[in-house]
């Protein structure tokens, strides 16, 4: 399991690396195929910048030169706690050598300030997809993001089942000024609470904070109960007889990303009206990921549909975008054991030594194998053979050659022993990598 | 060419991006080939562990938490310099987890702090392979590590000419001993300043700070001038007439090395006998690489045999590791347009929408060329051909995709169109992914 010998650190072993990269890498060749190009920001940016959105201000954390000239030792830095606020700089600093609209895919660590006994992580990886326009951005992108990350999800057949949860901001503020609500917002904060206090409360909530009447709240509590994994939600929402233009916009967008995904295979995306995101800046669309029988982790994969990613005076740059919390996801099923790489090695053959002066003929057969894709290690020195064997076992390693003539390679696990040609000989596909294993 | 909005965080533009991946997929899969697992560690050390080597000290990012409850908000914590100490925390901390010879490769970001103005890289990604024994580790090791990174810097065929220039401490040790040096550090000290300094000048050195005579220093400058690309370094050594013990032990450890890379292609393995290494905890093998035409980068891929890459009080682990320097080596390459990348899109098909109504089609489309692995994106809008032909253009995909019957498909190079069937039509492997031009 993974180990943190500095809280909110994790560390993987090597056989956990290899799930880890095994996720990055589908996520990577997923996101590629649908044309989002990689990208990689420096991990610091000025805090002025880092701080312009307000919320996280308290989880940042600064540089400072060691060795600085003057007392503070302040570099004017801090490091990033996201992988937006980064994109939205390096869109605007590049604007002039993008082409828009520009989809982009960046998978790095981030960094947050918590306070070390909070059990939180302080650093993590995250992957993220946006697609960003200058001026304008059509709104079938949001069909389209929601398509990768959900794809990409999907091809993580390894992880317990995956809920893409989808709302669109417009139609529940237009459903709350349909039912005559005056504060909007206030509306949107206390149904986003639904998740974490009693549906009484969130009334009371909406009656008192937010000023609606006893039917008015119990409209907006009717909505936030919808959850389809098709369009049947629209009818839902007519059925509570309220009517508004934004309500109508949202009911058409939403309708579009759920049908736009009905074809993924491997997670459930489904409309479901109460998910709200605390994020003021979302504007349409919205997204989070419940894991199941992972629900406490909360939403493992969030995002939203943004009017304005940034902006520069000249021009507004919309976005479209959606954030995988890897290491929110991983670790946990990691130090469950409900998900486990298949060895800590990615050797598929070790080559056995018979004497130390055979080492030389044993390398360049291990070549042979390389040539040819099979990850190859020589063993470290020419013990009996049962003890090479046993090295091999503790490695996980599942074949054994035997040099010569003619050449031999054990399946370990079996025991079979059979007579092989170094420049034919293939192990199955399965042996061949390290592999996910789920239980 | 790279942008670098903050002095010494240097950033990739996107056809760039995809030539630093198409490096780290290349030393990623020979690492692996050669039984090396992936390793990742957390960026921030604890402080104490990072100044333990002194050289280093004034480049430390400190980490200070922007909302701490003290005063200075120091969490104690540095971002890490390189990857070496990390790793040696990292064998200390996971010991009983790993096996061992054990094989790592680790490709990460590290970061040194230094003034703005120096125009030093303050942010910059590494990629190191390292073996580590407990107790005890073959010397065959020296020469996989050798092998190993030859091999893979001999796969990155786009970059200029490559050394990777071996000596070994013993050897020059040994001979300082054999000539009568009595400060065989201030010998080394002073032969590692060849590059820097005129010979005439090391010669005094050696007279003068090292105490050695005049024929003492000549022979010390005759040995430094030793630079063959086979074990005949062995005899010009031996021509000098100078005899010991561990002038024999490191000859015969280099000419070990040299022979096991005899069939390397691609990059020069050389014996080198001038490189020294400034770093006390070599103890054997050292190495160093040059590049044709970027000498002035010093060394961009360098490392050695240390005795105790860590220690626990119960056990030593001695270790031999090799570290390339990716950012240091391309980000001047791409600057200089030396190599460039192909596109600054995956794609390598871009379906044209005739009209809106039509896109669920063209969606559907895409679908069934990423399904065997061609990366497709559909054109953001419904423009004239022409401007959707531009829009493929300007990102340099090379193949549009008309929808209709028959379905057709354009290479916007030689502007030749055919007729095409989406679930056979390929294109040819060279477009298939964003390659890497040189010049």
């Amino acid at each position: 399991m993974p180990v943190t010998s500095l809280s909110g650190f994790p560390e993987l072993l090597p056989a956990e690396s290899f799930v880890e990269l095994r996720v990055l890498d589908l996520l990577r060749e997923t996101f590629e195929l649908h044309g989002f190009a990689p990208l990689r920001t420096r991990a610091a940016e000025p805090l002025e910048h880092l701080l312009r959105k307000g919320e996280i201000d308290k989880e940042v954390y600064v540089l400072r030169r060691l060795q600085a000239d003057d007392d503070s030792g302040d570099s004017g830095l801090g490091l990033h706690f996201d992988l937006t606020v980064p994109f939205a700089r390096y869109v605007l600093d590049n604007a002039g050598h993008l082409e828009f609209p520009f989809r982009r895919y960046q998978i790095q660590t981030v960094w947050r300030g918590e306070r070390p006994q909070s059990g939180r992580f302080r650093e993590f990886t995250q992957a993220d997809i946006d697609v960003v326009g200058r001026g304008t951005l059509a709104f079938h992108h949001d069909v389209e993001v929601a398509r990768v990350m959900a794809e990409a999800l999907g091809r993580l057949e390894f992880l317990p089942p995956l809920r893409l949860q989808v709302n669109n901001r417009k139609l529940v503020e237009g459903f709350a000024r349909g039912v005559g609500a005056t504060d909007v917002a206030a509306v949107l904060r206390a149904i986003d609470r639904l998740d974490k206090v009693p549906a009484a409360v969130v009334a009371a909530e909406l009656r008192d904070v937010a000023g609606l009447g006893d039917e008015q709240a119990a409209a907006c509590l009717r909505l936030a109960d919808i959850r389809t994994a098709d369009t049947s939600f629209v009818e839902r929402v007519r059925g509570l007889g309220v009517g508004d233009d934004l309500l109508d916009t949202g009911l058409a967008e939403l309708a579009a990303v759920i049908e736009g995904c009905a074809d993924i295979r491997g997670v459930t995306v489904e409309a479901d009206l109460r998910i709200a995101r605390g994020l003021d800046y979302y504007t349409g669309t919205v997204f989070e990921t419940r894991m199941a029988g992972y629900e406490s982790l909360g939403s493992i994969c969030s995002g939203g549909r943004y009017d304005a990613l940034a902006s520069d005076g000249r021009a507004t740059y919309p976005g479209v975008g959606i954030s995988l919390g890897v290491t929110r996801l991983l670790v946990p099923l990691l130090a469950d054991g409900a998900v486990a790489g298949s060895r800590p090695v990615p050797s598929a053959v070790l080559v056995a030594v018979p004497g130390e002066a055979d080492r030389a003929a044993c390398d360049a057969l291990a070549q042979r194998l390389r040539a040819r894709g099979i990850a190859t290690e020589v063993a470290a020195s020419p013990q009996k053979f049962g003890k090479q064997i046993r090295y091999a076992e503790r490695r996980g390693i599942p074949f054994v050659w035997f040099p010569g003539e003619p050449h031999e390679v054990k399946d370990i696990r079996s025991g079979e022993q059979v007579h092989a040609d170094p420049d034919t000989w293939t192990p199955p596909d399965d042996d061949r990598h390290p592999g996910v294993i789920s239980r």
